[in-house]
């Protein structure tokens, strides 16, 4: 079909979540397995949330259509996740004072709603287990093409990563086995203690988190017209859930007092000396994170988030009931203490459906076997091998 | 309609930029000189660009379609600057050694072009002056609605802002009589010495501005799908033009470390004493930047992008020739030694277009009279009023 | 938010039938047991099918999201029907020989399927069940503003009708009391010998429907941009189910051989003689079915669809096994001897959510409340009434 | 980019039309003539328009953007017609009686205009040449693929054609050679009489087209989706021009009444001798129209228009002032006497769109060398070889 499409429907106390990826190939072996396993790294070995938290990671999803025998069948799959555990609590009292840094005010006046409840069933971060879900069915896609994606933390309130590897698979590696999803040990001690001292305190924190994909082939995304840049729609997708409130791709702000030549990427040549093996051309940074001016430039994207603070510490922010229209404290209901690390994996399953939908789009393919042989076409015509890193054995730098 | 369609043509150095907005409703004023006046904001009283810049000021625009009897008519309008100037030099010579930090290489890779020229024809920012163009029309239409757009200089390089008004109309009117649309006078001087050290020396510089949109009406944008929410439509926009590698919204990645109390806008009530005056809830801060959630709240909305230094330095970063496949120096050809104040301006326009159409689809509306009508039917059916600020009289805080 | 967005998923055998409906304003009162009345009438009294039928009147919807305490939220809202009586077999055996007139050949190739079952599977028209059911929100959404849709049966195999009402009211009333949605009772009469004949023989039969919707305001589609034209959408959502394969709006293909006077509808003009009561204008014939050049002229729409006979007699038709590459029987799937009623009522659906669609485009609004505002804002802006056919005490024509 | 994107501007006495045409891959050589000579078929060598005639023959057509050097560069195509015959004419008198058969009545209530010229200026006619024209680079992509596409005259008021070439080919040089762009002689003289009669009686004549595109690859559009289906978006685009008030695939309403064995395409097999050659499955006939169920099935795509007689007859029809409210006659603005010949090229561009679009959808690619190798990898997979008629020395069947 050549591209992907997605919908995502359902209330955090909803009977269950259900979203529906349309696009993807035939012929991709899929699973509930491969699924759960995305929506179990919502749930971090370190517990943030106290017993009033929405567990993200409870949920089992179902397959309901798109898939036989374990392979997608080229048409709408859909996944829904059943909520038995927050259904039940649905019935529970409405509330008319709105949390500041939620949508509830501004939700309420929109929809017309007096219960601002409403607003939070659906505006709420609970809707984005059911897109890592569609997420993971784009990663299984990519995984066929070497492409990966994962995310690491490199702020928790004032705490900051300072010792990170070099290498994007080992950043990977360290963060996968952290309690806190940090690929920097040390570090990671500090954001623990700084998490510890927050729940004493009442306290929320923030972050920055960073997402980042290897083996994207060059070409994704578009310059031709202002909708189809990669930046654009990637900066969409990771601003589309709740708290994300800036996005930067490579060194972003960080590049804003740089030289130029420490802001981007030179590129050397290594010729072959073997006529049947390719030159190759390399770079050795990636200040740019993999996109320049519109499309992917074959070094790994990288992508930062900022996050505020939960806008729900333990002593509510002042507010106004909208019924008495008198000051009034808003409800105390989330029990997070900090959403970075959450929604770092949501922030890779939206990268996922951007970089599946970008691939499918400039390869085509109604089958899996279809798009592997476009993509094999299209590596056989580089005429050069390109590397986001130096070759092995660089001498002629 | 229910919302904008924007289509932008042409090439840095093709015979014209051409755009098509569809969607703008009948019966809007709209003439050629409040087209050009937005596109001599692309043209600072400071000269920052030397001889061989592409001069985005020199444009006159056209109206070619859509608009009769210097009104709408309600169908697609067409925007047209001829190149004359930049016309002539289209068969200046081909280049094969790409730019660092521009799209050249993945560009041409993509397009399997061996001219690397043809990538910059249409990736460079030259295009964007047509979006400007367009985006005049949407601030005219926004204007009706009180709605106003302008941007300011934040960052040049290592220098920034210390000092700001807190009044956003005084900060966009001393940005706009700024010569470097800086609405702190002292930082603008550092900014300038900045500037001159960067021409003497050959170098380029980076630097942050913030678009802040005021008379926001509540509940714009959305967050019953994915692709509604306000953030996300924003960032894409403003990712859409080259040299942007981050955005953030309200206090963004400045928020991450914050306390919650410091990083979302509680809520106050003034109940009005005179019956017929509306009760009146209101903030005194803007960290969320006029958006949470998903939808504006009612704040200004405001934005602020990073831009790496212009990657065209005078002695330029390393490369390869594609052809020979020898290390080569690509060639120098952008003038600018930084292009923040032009960008802001571009920004603006990009901000106008997502704000109208989001305004559109909410509000509905074929002619400017029934947006109106449809927009007085919203004010009249408000509950209470929302200000963005502590009402003039404020002492029941 | 502007418009409507319907995605459905779901196979013949599968688990369950899904539709996701998003845009529909918030407010708006819905129950299951509308839906299920919309399901049920594609279940015919007279009874087309043997007992291999897939039964879709067997369906009983369940709302999975956006609609609490009875009324809409203005986010997605999920249907779902589950398929429990189909979803057993869905282990019957593959296929590999295509059924000419189905999708079987074309889309095994597309999707490289071997068994043919997985065509079928989605290709049919079970799918069609479950956008029946987000009809009917569209159509309960459509009544608050006295728009109604209803279909009616023109022709079966060689029986068509004679003797038609002159007023849709009535059509709509016998139609609808009609054994076989036929508002003339005559030719019911002959059609159901036909379908006798046809099922002794072992044939289908094919057949002409009538859609038609009634009190649609003036103005919706556009000419501005040639997707907006309200013909494509109606045409485009009437072709996109399995077995029609002509649309015509209006006289359509009746109308070719017409003399210019009657094949289309002039306008006369009754002056009030209370000044308080609007002038009207008038038509007393609707050639246009109600679409005048892209737009909705303010008469009932009427479109009728053509339906060849199903492409599964008893004695299929020849074919190839695409396994041996032999001469070949494909299976005999499908009980239907016509299937002209039911697409009717699937046609109604589809209707409705084009109207839906278009009616929010140009109305807006995120609440029904502020629907209707905007829509009472547009009638009173009406210079003069519109009507559809001569007002009762006309004398002035 | 995987699709196209059409835009259209511009108004019948405007300044000139304008289309952007964005998704055309690089490196497919275009130049003005090859367009400028689909334009110059809208020109039929049967003069069918009097003196006041709309002559959209006079064009010529510029290529704005998007080409250097005579190819494509991957990126937004701009085509412009500048209408220096017509735009002289703009200050010509306003108007205020609606023309029924016009969406002129219609129109001005929706956009609020006093002067009912506004609206034919862009519902009209007079657009479609600029789409002829970006139709004409669609169809030089499909002739790289061996896809060719052309139209021809079924009927003309009462006289239709009744000896039809079998062969499509023939059938195109037949037409293209008609003064009346008829395949059948006989006829063709019929309906000039028919023509001439009518021009003296001031009458003017519907008519019904047939377009046709041969070489169409398997599994074009889609059924996964409700909005894929081929049969949808063909009918959309054909419905999106004045005067198409009907559209039938394959047989259409012709089928309704036939025996399922005569509306549907039986598939035979002819297995190959030669193992280096391909077997072959074929069909006979072409009931279908190419289009079996939502995909194109390999067999040509055949779809005819109805269009009733041009509503302009030279004693206009009854009709209402609007400013006056009394009975008034409507403007004669039209000086076609029919239509039909003309609105089948236009038919062909659209066609030559839609199916462009699917293509690249399917197949993918940025350039047209990566599209060529995409199709060949896809011609490659194939099982057997599928026709669409009987192989040449059948003997199997």
């Amino acid at each position: 079909m050549g591209g992907l499409r997605l919908v995502s429907a359902g209330e955090s106390h909803g009977f269950s979540l259900i979203s529906v990826i349309d696009g993807i190939p035939a012929g991709l072996a899929v699973d509930p397995e491969t699924i759960n396993e995305q929506l179990s790294r919502l749930h971090s070995s370190y517990n943030l949330a106290d017993e009033t938290s929405i567990h993200l990671e409870d949920d089992e999803v179902a397959i309901l259509s798109g898939v036989r025998s374990g392979e997608t069948l080229g048409i709408p799959i859909t996944l829904q996740t059943v909520l038995l555990h927050t259904y039940e609590k649905r019935v529970m009292g409405a509330w008319s004072t709105p949390r500041p840094g939620h949508a509830d005010l501004a939700g309420a006046i929109k929809f017309g709603y007096r219960d601002l409840r409403y607003v939070d069933e659906r505006a709420g971060a609970r809707e984005t287990a059911i897109r890592v879900a569609a997420g993971a069915i784009a990663r299984r896609l990519l995984l066929h093409f070497n492409i990966r994606i994962f995310s690491h933390v490199i702020t928790i309130g004032r705490e900051s990563v300072t010792n990170l590897p070099n290498d994007y698979e080992e950043i990977r590696q360290f963060a996968e086995v952290s309690s806190i999803r940090c690929a920097d040990s040390e570090a990671a001690n500090r954001m623990i203690l700084a998490l510890e001292a927050a729940r004493r305190e009442g306290e929320t924190l923030g972050g920055v988190f960073e997402v980042i994909a290897v083996g994207i082939p060059i070409g994704l995304g578009g310059y031709g017209q202002w909708d189809e840049r990669l930046e654009s729609l990637i900066a969409a997708a990771l601003m589309s859930f709740p708290g994300i409130r800036g996005v930067e791709i490579g060194d972003g702000f960080r590049s804003v007092n740089q030289s130029s030549y420490d802001a981007h990427d030179p590129l050397y040549v290594k010729r072959s000396k073997d006529k049947k093996q390719p030159d190759i051309i390399y770079r050795s940074t990636n200040h740019a994170g993999g996109i320049e001016n519109g499309i992917s430039n074959g070094s790994p994207i990288s992508i930062r988030c900022a996050i505020p603070p939960v806008p729900s510490p333990m002593k509510p922010l002042p507010s106004v009931n909208l019924q008495t229209l008198r000051p009034d404290q808003p409800p105390q209901t989330f029990g997070e203490i900090c959403t970075v690390l959450q929604l770092g994996v949501v922030a890779e399953a939206m990268l996922a459906i951007v970089i599946a939908d970008q691939f499918l789009r400039k390869f085509g393919g109604d089958s899996l076997d279809e798009v592997k042989d476009n993509y094999s076409s299209h590596l056989e015509r580089m005429p050069f091998q390109i590397l986001p890193h130096p070759p092995e054995d660089d001498t002629d730098r």
